[in-house]
């Protein structure tokens, strides 16, 4: 399972803050904590800045890739931004996100073409947002088609198939994990990856919603997520998912996060 | 999701003596306490008995049922104790467990048969335990062939596919839940149930693997389990599994539940 940390998100207002003031000590904080609890790539986001999105994302690169080894998520849907984040960068990030919406999708290509960059393709098109797994299927082909048609590895694309409130449409949990599965055995080799807390929106214990949802979403194949990392509850669960579904041989994962305490107790 | 509360059973050394000293402060507070808790069964397990079973299996229907107005879960595998606790029973029992055993299968096919009774119909056979989910849909098929010819009703038979260690086997979670699909789809108005405690068996942080693996059964049709209903965060797995999978109806149950305080307050 490949985890990405979300914390440092300019829409969280201590990172906002934080870039505002050029505060390296808290963005570090955030990045070391994250790849100690077990983060693959740390997401960094300075998207509520607008015009100023892309000094902001560059220095966020710069700030977390002094302290960890660890690669970037870079979030946003600007190219320029996006370039100047990834003219910094050390080691192969993980774009975020490019779609079938036509002006991203123009803008984001040829930066991904013919290159070793990883990218989360989110299932979203001009025609708004979809609503039934099979409507995710087309859009995940088209993406997979344009992007390995343009050179990039199947095995470098993450796809999102964008979760919708569970409380909006009783069926929108069912269909976004029949996607999963659709996906991961139409395209071999492909990978899946998604931000999680949409699927509690308007509901209460939304933390235990979305782990529980993970559970299920593991189960039917998918094999990254945007998460906190620092909450063990959801990291428990998706270790549990891991053993569980035989994706960690002999649970070997799962006992020694269960010998580090990483586990909850009960 | 139909909740059989699994906590009267003498292989519990509390219960055991509770039985054996004819104590019915012990049975009623585990009868009442797992109704309010929202179990839809009782289930009454006095197996470590032997030859006695009979009466003290029908001690513990009389006990229970003074007590709660729920049916119980009659659960032996002897015919005899299984008659002498149906004579004092009230209302519709679940009988616990019928399978294509021969011995068994004959010994309670009588008692079934034109019954308004709900069956568990567990899949093992005298081939033994199955591993894959083609071997259990293979002897669920029989079983539902079986019962339904002689005259009991699809819609009263809970098929259990039998969980069995994922740590001794990395492949027995996937095949349980492919199982659990495939009889739900092959067999519209067949019910599923299962016991899940045998899936972690050998593991650490065993009560966190069951609920997780509970998580992953609701998406793919589970709609009973043999639980502890006083395990708070297991009841509230499964109340947050109905409601991502759309069983919930606008989630009412679940924010029902939320404002009861039922669920884990994180």
């Amino acid at each position: 399972m490949i985890i990405v940390g979300e914390l440092i998100n300019s829409s969280r207002t201590a990172v906002k803050d934080a870039i505002e003031r050029r505060d390296r000590a808290v963005i570090e904080k955030l990045a070391v904590d994250q790849q100690a609890a077990g983060a693959d790539y740390i997401d960094v986001n300075a998207g509520v800045f607008g015009g100023e999105e892309a000094q902001h994302l560059k220095w966020l690169v710069e700030t977390v890739q002094a302290v960890v080894g660890l690669p970037c998520c870079i979030d946003s849907p600007d190219p320029y931004a996006m370039e100047a984040a990834l003219a910094v960068h050390r080691g192969t990030p993980l774009i975020n996100s490019i779609s079938l919406e036509k002006d991203r999708y123009e803008a984001l290509l040829p930066l991904l073409a013919g290159s070793d960059f990883k990218v989360v393709a989110l299932c979203m098109s001009d025609d708004g947002m979809p609503e039934t797994a099979g409507q995710r299927l087309a859009v995940a082909d088209k993406l997979i088609q344009g992007l390995t048609g343009s050179g990039v590895a199947l095995a470098n694309i993450h796809v999102d198939p964008l979760v919708q409130p569970v409380a909006t449409n009783g069926a929108y949990g069912r269909e976004f994990l029949a996607a999963i599965e659709l996906i991961m055995a139409g395209f071999p080799g492909v990978h899946t990856m998604c931000g999680l807390s949409n699927i509690s929106f308007g509901l209460p214990n939304r933390k235990l919603l979305n782990r529980t949802f993970v559970s299920m979403a593991v189960a039917r194949g998918l094999d990254g997520a945007i998460v906190d990392p620092l909450d063990t509850r959801m990291i428990a669960a998706i270790r549990a998912a891991e053993a569980i579904i035989g994706q960690d041989a002999y649970c070997q994962a799962f006992i020694k996060a269960h010998r580090a305490g990483v586990l909850e107790a009960v």
